[in-house]
This record gives C-alpha cells, sequence and structure tokens, in this order.
C-alpha cells in the first residue's frame, strides 16, 4: 500500500509499505478514505518529536471503512465507516475510566507517533472499539475528519477547561486551525464577546467570518490595551491560548479577568514565566490538556443537528498520491491561506 | 483606646488611638476580645506591602462584640459576639453576588490594610452584617479567632481549589500555620494519603500529630523523589503551595500526578517558572486564590460539630498590652515553636 | 398614585393610592414606566394565592426609574434607570449567600404578594441594592421587562437545573410564556434537538419560530409515543415541565431518558404520582425550583450582546389606565394569542 | 460444581452444576472464595424479579481467583485475585463511557438476575477486565466482599447523589446494610450530623456505633418532628431513602430542607406520592440511581488507607455447603440481628 513515511527531519516520502495486520484481538485495520494534516506532523518533520522516530508512517487522523476486525471486537464489522480518533483509548485503565483517555497506558497519542498512523491506505488502529466512532450512512465523511482532533482539541482543551458560558468574555490568541476550532466550538455556550488575536490578517478575516465579535492585529494594535478596553478595563472571564509560545502564555495572563480561566491549548516547547507576583490572588485557574476525545460523541451529535459545520475549516483537497503538495500547502500557511488540507485516498 | 500602629518598616508601636466611629450606616464597631498575629502582618511590617500605609492599626483576624451598629444593620445589636472575617463583603457588587468576596468592589483584605483593623481594643467594620458572623452563646472563641483568617484560607485556596476528595493524594508544601490549617481541613474528605513537606522538623511533628500521613523533611530528603517513591511514580492528585515561593511552586509542578491540581495558597512576591513544556499534555490545573470566606459558615458548622478543633492551632497566649512581645514570638518560630498567638482584650 | 388593587377572589380594580414611602434604610422607591401580568397574578385573582390579602397592589416584574433612594443605598441615586427583579434578595441572610435568593428570610416572592407590587405608578422595592439591577442608557426598557420574572424562571428552573448542554435533546411541555422562554434560553446550550409540547396549535407555531426543532400537539398525537420515535427509543436528556400539573408531570416521567433530568418549572397545586417502580433504577434527577433571579446579571449580558431578544414574547401593549383590558387580553390568551402584555405607565 | 440454584418462588437449592466456560474473548472465569447475600437476591426468591428466571445461579456479589481468562483479556491472568463488581460493564458503550455502567447495553446488573451469579464455586464474568478489579496481595478479601455491591450502591446512590458536605446535616431512613453502608461513607465527607432512622432497635445501635450523631426510632417517635427539632425547624440538607417504600420516601419529602436533596436508594415496587403543591418552589432535588460502581477504584483506596472499615458489616460466616443456613439468617435479620452473612468457598 501507499504510505507517507518520515524518514528523518526534514524528510518524508510517499513510499510502497506492506499492509497493517491485526496484532490483538482487540485492533481492527481500517481502509483510509480521507485524512489530513496537524500542525503537530509538522513539528515531527522538524524533528521536534523524539517519540517518532524515522520509518513511521506519519497521519493521527482520518476517516474510512473497517477492512478486518480482529477477534474480540464486536461493535464494528468490514464494511462499517469509521471516524478514527488520534487518541487511542483501551477504555479499560484507570486514566480511560476517568474520562483522561490521553493518558491511557496503553494507548493515548501513538498514531502517526509511537505505531503507525493514518496518510495511507490502510491503518492498524488499536483498542478499535474504544478509538473509533460509527459513521451514519449519509453522514458528510469530510466534515467528520477535522473529529479526529482539532475540534476536540479546540473544543475540550479550550471551550471546556475554559468554563465558556453564556454572556461570557473569551480572547483567543491564534486564529490557526486550533484557535478557529476553538471559536466555533465556543459558540456552543453563548459567550457575549469572542476577542480574536493573531498577526495573520486573512485569518483574522476568517474568524470574524466564524463568529468572532472582535479582532485584534497584534501586528497593529497592543492586544492587551485593547482587551482592556473591551472590557472596560476587567479582562476576559476566559483566555485560551492556541499558539504555544512563552510570548502568547504570558499575553494570557494580562487578559484574563479576576475569578477568569487561562485554557492552554497550545504545544509548548520551553517554559513560559507564571507572574505569580501579579496572579497569586486574582482567583484565576489555568489548565493544560492535551485532548482526551471524550467528547467526540458530543461533538457527533452537534454536527448531525448543524449546530456546527466543520467543513467550513477545509481550504485545499488533495489525493494522496499529492500528499507531498498538500504538505507544501499546509507547511506554508501564511501564504497560501491554508486552514485544513484534506487529503482523499 | 490602645491599639498597635505600622510606623514604617520594621517599626510598630502600641499607641493611644481615638476610638472608630460609624461611618457608613452599615458599618459596626466591634469591641475586640480576641485577635492574633498573621504571617501577612509580619509581611506588612518588612515593608512589602505598599497598600499599608504607616499610621494604620494592624490586624485582620478576631473576635468580639458588638459596640455599636449603623443604622442600617438589623441582623447585629450591641452586645452580640461576632466573628471578624479578614475580608469585608458588600454582599452586593458582582463580585460579592459570585461568592468572590475577596474582590468585593468596596471591600476585599482591607482590614489592617487599607483601613484600621483589630490589633486594638475597638474597631470599625464596614459591610458589618456581610463580614461579621454569630457566635453562639458558649462557643469557644479562642477556636473561633482561627476562623477570620487562616482556616478559610487553608481551606478554601487550599483544600476546595485542591479538589481534595476520599482516596485522594495530597501534598501540603509548607507546614506552617496555613498548611497546617489545609491539613486539618484537607481532613473533611477523607484522602488516603497527606504528605507534609518543610524544612522545619518541629512543624513536621505538629503535621504529623494533625494527621499527616507522611513528612518529608526538605533538608534531609529530595522530596520529588520521596514523593514519586510514596505514589508509586504518579505523583500526587493535589499539591497545595503555602509558602509563596518560586521554588515551592515549582516542587509542586514536579509533584502533581496527570490529571491534578496545583493549589497555590501561598503569597508571592515575584515569577515563578512555569514549565509548560513539561506540563501542556499533562491535564493539570493551577489556581490562585485570595480567600473569600464563602466557607466561613459551613467552618463554622464542622467546629460546632466538633469535625474540626482549630484550637490546636494556637501555641501562645498573650494580653493586647502584650502584643510586642507577641509579634518577637510568632516572628521568631523557627525558634519559639509558634504556630498562632492569641492575643486578648 | 394610580395602583391596580386585588380585591378578593375575581376582583380587582385600578385605584387611587398613596405614594409608597422609604421605610427601611435599604429600601428604594421606584417609578415604574414598564410593568407586565404573569400567570400567577391570574392564580392571584382566582384566588389560589393565600399569601396575598385583598388591598394588596399586585405586580411583580417591571422596570422604572429611581424616585428615592434610601440612606443606605449607595449604589443606586434617583434617576437610575433599573430593573426590578420579581424576587427581594438582603443579600446576607444564609438563603442569599447561598444564591437561593427565592427563600431570603426577608424577602423572596413577596412584590404584589406579601407587600404591594409594582402594577402601579410608584412601587417600595426593599432591599433594593440588591433587588434591583442598573440599566444602560439606550438599553430597549421593553426587552427588559421580560427579565423581572419570565426569563430567569424559565433558565433557572428549567435550562440550568436540565442541565441543557450541546448535542442534548430537550423536551418542554408547555408552550405558554414560561415554556416560551426555557426554549430561547435553552439554545444558548446548543442542544441537538428541543420538542416542544402542547395543545395550543398557535404556541406551537410561535415555538417553532422560535428555536423549537419539532412541535407535538397533544390534541393530535400522543407525546410519549412521538418522543420515543424522534429519540429512537431512548427518551430526552432533560424534560422541562412548565404547566403545573399532576399528568403534564407524569408526561415528564415517561419522557425522561436514564440519566436525564426532570426540571419542573409549573406551579402545583395538587401532588403528582412518582411512578418509582420505573424510575427507582434509571439514574434521573427532578429538581423544583422557585426563581432565584441569580443568572440575571447573565441573562443582562446575553440581551446586550444579541445572543437573547426577549422582546419577540411581547404581543400587545397597554397604558396603566387600560391595565383591565390587558389582564383580560392576558387572561384569554388561547382567544387573544397573548404571551406577554406590555404596561406601559 | 457446587452452585444455589434459584428453582421458582421460595424455592433454591445447592446442586450440582457444570463449570462454567468462557464463551466471549473479554470474559473471565472466576473461582469463588468469598461471596455473601443481598437483599435483592432475598426479593429474586419471593418472586418479584421476573428477569431472573428458574435454574438461575445466584449472587452478585464476590471475590475469588481467576481461573481462566478469555483471549481478549489483557489485565488479568490466571491465579490473580479479584473482586467481582454486581454491575457487568463493557467500557465501550455510550453509558459505560459516560459513566453509567449500570445502564451497560449489554451489562448491568446481569449476575444472578440474567446470567448465572456468584453463589457458586464458579462463575463466569462477561465484561471481566471492565468488570472486575485487582486485589491487591494481603489485603482482607473479607472485607472487599462488601466493595461488590453494598458499598458502592450506598455510596454512589445515597452519599454521591445526596451531595454530602462537610458540615451538613443527613438523614438515612433505613438502617439496614445499605443503609449502614451510606452511614459508613457519608462521613468520607464530615458533615456536622447524620440521623439515623429505622423501627429495629439493634440496628440503630448499630447505626450510632458506626457514627450515627442521632438515631430516630420510628416505633416511638414521630420522625418529621425530631429530624425538625434536631435542626431547628429547616429540614436536613440530605435525605437518603434507603427502604424502598412510599411511606419512607415520602418521609423524605417531609425532611428536606429547602435546596436539599433526596437521594433514593431503595427499590421501589409501586408508585409514591410527590407532594409537589409543598414542593414545587423549595428548590430541592430528588435522584435514582442503580448503582454504576464506577466508584470502586475509589472505594478500594479508602479500604487502602483505613478510611473506610467495611468488615463492620459482617455479622455472620458461613461455608458455601452452608448457604442454605445463610440465607435464614439473613432472612430473618431481626431476629439473628444479621447485617451481611460472608460464605466462604
Amino acid at each position: 500500500m501507499k504510505a507517507l513515511v518520515y524518514r528523518g527531519p526534514g524528510k518524508c516520502s510517499l513510499e510502497e509499505r506492506p499492509m497493517p495486520v491485526i496484532v490483538n484481538p482487540t485492533d481492527a485495520i481500517v481502509r483510509v478514505t480521507r485524512t489530513t494534516i496537524c500542525g503537530t506532523d509538522l513539528h515531527i518533520l522538524k524533528g521536534d518529536v523524539p517519540s517518532c522516530e524515522p520509518g513511521r508512517i506519519l497521519g493521527h487522523e482520518g476517516v474510512g471503512v473497517i477492512h478486518e476486525a480482529g477477534s474480540a471486537v464486536s461493535s464494528f464489522k468490514p464494511g462499517d465507516h469509521v471516524l478514527m480518533s488520534c487518541i487511542s483509548s483501551c477504555g479499560k485503565c484507570e486514566y480511560c475510566r476517568r474520562g483522561m483517555y490521553s493518558h491511557c497506558t496503553t494507548g493515548g497519542w501513538i498514531l502517526g507517533n509511537r505505531i503507525d498512523g493514518t496518510q495511507a491506505q490502510y491503518v492498524r488502529i488499536p483498542h478499535a472499539e474504544t478509538s473509533c466512532y460509527p459513521i451514519a450512512p449519509g453522514a458528510d465523511e469530510d466534515a467528520l475528519v477535522m473529529l479526529s482532533d482539532i475540534l476536540p482539541t479546540g473544543f475540550e482543551c479550550g471551550v471546556l477547561n475554559g468554563k465558556v458560558e453564556p454572556g461570557s468574555t473569551v480572547a483567543i490568541v491564534g486564529a490557526g486551525p486550533i484557535g478557529l476550532a476553538a471559536l466555533l466550538t465556543a459558540q456552543f455556550y453563548s459567550p457575549a464577546r469572542i476577542v480574536m488575536i493573531d498577526r495573520d490578517t486573512n485569518r483574522l478575516e476568517v474568524a470574524r467570518r466564524f463568529g468572532a465579535t472582535d479582532c485584534i492585529d497584534i501586528g497593529t494594535a497592543d492586544p492587551t490595551a485593547a482587551v482592556m478596553k473591551l472590557t472596560e478595563g476587567v479582562g476576559v472571564d476566559c483566555a485560551i491560548e492556541a499558539v504555544g509560545l512563552p510570548a502568547t502564555f504570558e499575553l494570557c495572563e494580562a487578559l484574563v479577568a479576576p475569578g477568569g480561566t487561562i485554557a492552554n491549548v497550545g504545544v509548548h516547547g520551553v517554559k513560559a514565566d507564571l507572574n505569580l507576583d501579579k496572579l497569586w490572588d486574582r482567583n484565576i485557574t489555568i489548565t493544560t490538556r492535551l485532548v482526551d476525545t471524550v467528547s467526540t460523541p458530543m461533538l457527533l451529535k452537534t454536527v448531525r443537528s448543524g449546530k456546527l459545520d466543520p467543513k467550513q475549516l477545509i481550504t485545499h483537497r488533495f489525493k494522496l498520491s499529492e500528499i507531498g503538495a498538500a504538505y507544501d500547502t499546509f507547511g506554508r500557511a501564511a501564504d497560501t491561506r491554508a486552514l485544513k488540507v484534506l487529503i482523499e485516498a
């Protein structure tokens, strides 16, 4: 089969690889019909993710069709259409039982990282019954690819942890795909104001179209001053960090109101300053989270009922044979205006 | 009347001052029968609290008797015994209505800071009905002085924010009065393990007597290694910071388990390092809080029912005329083994 | 001044009454600019509310202008525009401090019940600072009258207690003003489906216009069968009772899914059957509540930000001099298609 | 093997039955070392549980040793000691993923009901990995038998649903094993007062020994009057129904304070009266629940740390060969003073 293989920092190639096989009775082999590229894939390509070794097939997002099911898999059979979660969950370890699938002792984020992933014609999904979700006939499968990772990530790490609620004020720092996913799902809770902060004019325009009430261009405005003006000097109830840099996290510290929450979504490579001298008496909450994908069933319901349209995030489409071009387009997002690129088998 | 007056860094004196008078109809004048000294009072004396200006009467803890009640005070009358909260709360601003009395727009921590305090024979209490609590006849008023600040602080900022629950593991960094208050109140929720961490052998002994299941002396043991050993490498569900230094906060970052909480109680003068590169995917929560004293009614019930014995924290007793000696004793706690010093009118 | 006075079962009249005066320093006298009629007012007129004695001025909803403020009122001054809450809250009793203003020991629902109400040119509001909310200049005051009672009631007793959440299914039994208020505010949380159940075709049409996804006319369909069909035999996550009869409450018992909630909003005069033989193992929650109006600040924010348009509920307008006609119109709602009738001073 | 077989209303017998065998790859066969009898077993014997057909081996509680593990069972191997939960949970259906194991679509309460149970030498446990818990070497296995059903039932349905908290007041109606389990676990949260209500003097004495602060003998006192006196006319924050009769449920309605909770634990065969005319405006919550056993890991921790001593509930011990006598003893509890009877293989 064809698969995109990581070959060390800066290198990957579309190669011919053997078909995956069932290893454990709880595995399934899925024929991938659609996948996409995540910012984390770019991190891997830069060599920033040591757990992903050369030779690995990349990708942790996708929808597909069950090709083969292990002997212990009772809820799926060949031919079933499924959404694959970026997080593998055994459903039985202490973390899974607590809803922290991200820390599953035999799962978590392993796809396209510690085991071969979805940017291929076929993929082995461990713990298949608790890591895949059935897709109803007639569903728009393009839209559902967005539910593998980006939408639960923006929703769980940003919106749920950030306790967005009716009438509240939200700032989202970073208008990339994850920040936009937070923006879309924050609207489930009818906040009064969602302020989007970025330096990419195009993305801020997209944000406004997606429902941001206010957009601040860091290139031309002081975001702290702007947010304080919008909130009458109080700050925001919820600041969502969707970049992953010390400066953007520290910006959230400056934006959050007394009693508010900073919900970190970004992947950080270095420490940030926590200004406890200013924050110790401000009654704030800071959260970190690797997405658990516990909200996937809820998100599927919101898509089905039309409350959420994840397809808006797709800007480009490619065939698997063109995945090199897909990476190039996604990697030069500032120029190409790419948000999410869809790759079809 | 006699009052302890702050006279600038390093200086305070017991002086004769005029009786306080009712300023607003919601004020009460309370005759102070018992007060105590807080670590924050020492901070003020060091000159670390700019909001407290020379000439201020110190003290934000105490019990007493209503001497005079403003015209709008209907629930107290002269002669009523009351507990005075360290936090003044108007009960009507947006923060008070949300239970964030610490941020009351006309209150918060003002006693012995922005207005004259309780280390005096009489004190004016603003917003008296929502800042004082009635004391039932026959109650042990010595014990109740501990409910002005130290017990709600340990409980709200440490235990409640830390989400201590049955069977969970807790580490408390700092075995001073506040850490011990957290220790006492953490036991409301029956955690499996409470690990106390300090460098003062005497205080660790007290902690063990107060219910700590494990004590770690930083002087002789590596606390991270010790806690990881106790928790089979997982870390603690809740780490309570009760010191106020970067090093102790950063220790909490090292101790907390995936999915756990760092509840900051300490007063910090400088920033700390937040190791987001290690924590971004650990699903942790960090909280800060200035005590709101919303739990005072609950704490009064636990004292009344014998579930909590705050008197254990009192190690020394003085008369108001001896308050200089009381400060000296409290200030040299390592030598004197002082926890809380009671000062009687 | 002119006021609508209850004169015993079946009788009320617009009379000349003396101006109200400040009784307690926390009172305010408000000049009423707009009021409305509640279903409860009709109950009083029927003689069903013994706490409301003949001679009482009716009405517990309204907006107006501060005419005079008691000596302890610091946050309002004459000329300020205010929203009057149907619940009077002292802000200092144990219930108020817990957010249960409905059970305020010196307040609760007293306006137009135990003390004179708002269907008059002027009204005395006790505990004014914690029972009125400031109205920003330029706000649409017609809309805000709906925030005195009906919207917080539908929201708190129905939507909040019912734990409506994204993707969930909701049934609202009763499409009167309160049921419609629940319908409008349920949409804050983006449920997948809101099923409205009533026997009034006109009200069901209104419900559909207001966002109901499904409408069931009890006159022509079996509501249990219809809901089970819509939910694939599972039932609804949340059933909101907005009528106040045994039959409608028992219908909610039949509609609720395992793990779901029945949120009672209706005022009940007799007991209902609780089918514990069917429900004991269904993991359901049943809630009752007299509105606390704790959500008023949140609702004001949603109106200000355009997330909620309460004005849609107003179907008719009258002058205070025409209040008899207003009662007639509201009382014959099936014929007049009245939802809420606005009465202007 | 030997097994206790239900033979229709009023009849059961210890019989020789074939060894159970693995049916699904997720099954395990467990050699039962200890089991016990539940009130529900008596209900079955009375013919009250139609889902349990003649020929069924009874019992849904027990500890034992893995005898054989299905091919998909990776976390247990023969020889491992395990606690068997009364609830079978697949860990993968929508209910299991929400923590509602009681409603598992292929599990729930099936042991000793729809499939053969634990009052035998061996038992087949479906979904073994998510329905059994490992027992640490050296643990007191007598105590752990109490964690199959009775302790999670009292804790989840009574204490957790009842939101028992520090300083609160609790009434438990029914001092049978389940009521006592609620009593023991309510103390995890340090309520100020736990009032036990029953008509069995012996059980009330046991309750007092187990930590009840007050005991009311229905035979000699009016429980409503007594509770109102104890609570100064307010009622209790939490009323736990642990009997299963209309009268005891309706007693809870009379006892609950405004803002309080009625947590139903009892198994009900008929409807009760819900006095909505008195309760509609009292802001109360009523919950029902079949135990989910989600709290088993937490309870295991509390046993291990000595916060909970479930062994106190065991009053009698029998061999499996004496199970007839065990049923007799348990069935005549008023005379024999039996709480839980332990049956050893």
